[in-house]
């Protein structure tokens, strides 16, 4: 089953891609290597405000960790003009907004992470580091960067 | 015109490269990657400290980004000895010294971002995170992470 | 010298390699690079928890940092088969669980850094960032990710 047929079967529509508010590009690729952009949670196209441990729960946060990993796929998408030539997702970065007290970023993180899986099966499996933040980019409550292999 | 003509227009001149305040290098490259350490804002050849949100503003940020970016070009014009054979600015990670309500790391960032876009061109436009931390080396109040591609 | 012989050296016998608490891998490679997962540090084998500026003082933020190299040699152990396969420790991201006044992250991480140098000589040296975090997994004090090239 291509990624884009398991997409469908969990009712994931890809947002379009916009362009990043401000001066950067939404991914560079460098070699195998597709570097892509922090990407922030967005609720109904706007920023998923707020902070995990103050207001946001883990299961909130795990929810806007999948959906900027939907974000994530469009970008992809748009890199790569096909899901299904990614070799490997390689790595996520996974930035949490966190009040002092929180410490379940690694939970937060696996919303994204087993989207991925899903979708893209052991080619989805990737390495991973998730911490908590200050603050984000339109005060954000998740932000996660990507490096993704395509195919040669 | 090459890298260097538009530094001199821009009056912008190339500090030297001090070693890094701690056991590690300025830069590794592996393959065509160049890996460039988190440089921190310097003011007068001092950190440049504080905290956006809480002293620093928006502007201020954004000129500290550039002065972080300028203080990168001396590390890159060191790595490869021609800033021109840099094939591509592939990625920045933009670290903002942040109160925990500071919301404009992508501004500040800008800052780094713009430079290199005037310097290299499209071979400048990169992919980016940014993002507030708690605190940083020396109390700086923005370092910069940057990956490179160069020319094989 | 081999690592392995060095490690005996400082006393240092490498832990298991636990399954990662959240869904994600402990490593990944690409190409010649690995990239591996941000690992926290550990104490008795528990999460060694606590925030630098708050607790923790910096000479135990550096044993913390280094006690995370320890696992993450571990890692790396296991994802090669032979430590001494490995061409360069290429970067280090080095987390802080930091208060807002604490301002020593490059020093923490040179526990890291430092036991790197030691282990690997001119291979073990490295491009770093160091920052500090508001919070990490399970409240751990230091947390390190690392990217690795291995010989072709």
């Amino acid at each position: 089953m291509s990624v884009y047929e398991k997409l469908k079967e969990l009712s994931i529509t890809l947002p379009d891609v916009v362009p990043p508010a401000a001066a950067f590009l939404p991914f560079v690729s460098s070699g195998n290597l597709l570097f892509v952009s922090g990407h922030i949670a967005k609720k109904d196209g706007q920023p998923w405000s707020g902070r995990l441990g103050d207001g946001i729960t883990t299961a909130e946060g795990k929810e806007a960790a999948r959906a900027v990993a939907v974000e994530l796929l469009a970008t992809l998408h748009a890199a790569t003009g096909d899901l299904d030539s990614i070799a490997r997702i390689v790595k996520l970065l996974v930035l949490v907004n966190s009040s002092p007290s929180f410490t379940e970023q690694h939970l937060v993180g696996n919303g994204a992470s087993e989207l991925f899986g899903q979708l893209f099966g052991d080619a989805g499996k990737h390495a991973r580091s998730a911490f908590g933040v200050a603050q984000l980019p339109f005060g954000a409550c998740v932000e996660v960067e990507l490096i993704a292999e395509v195919s040669s």
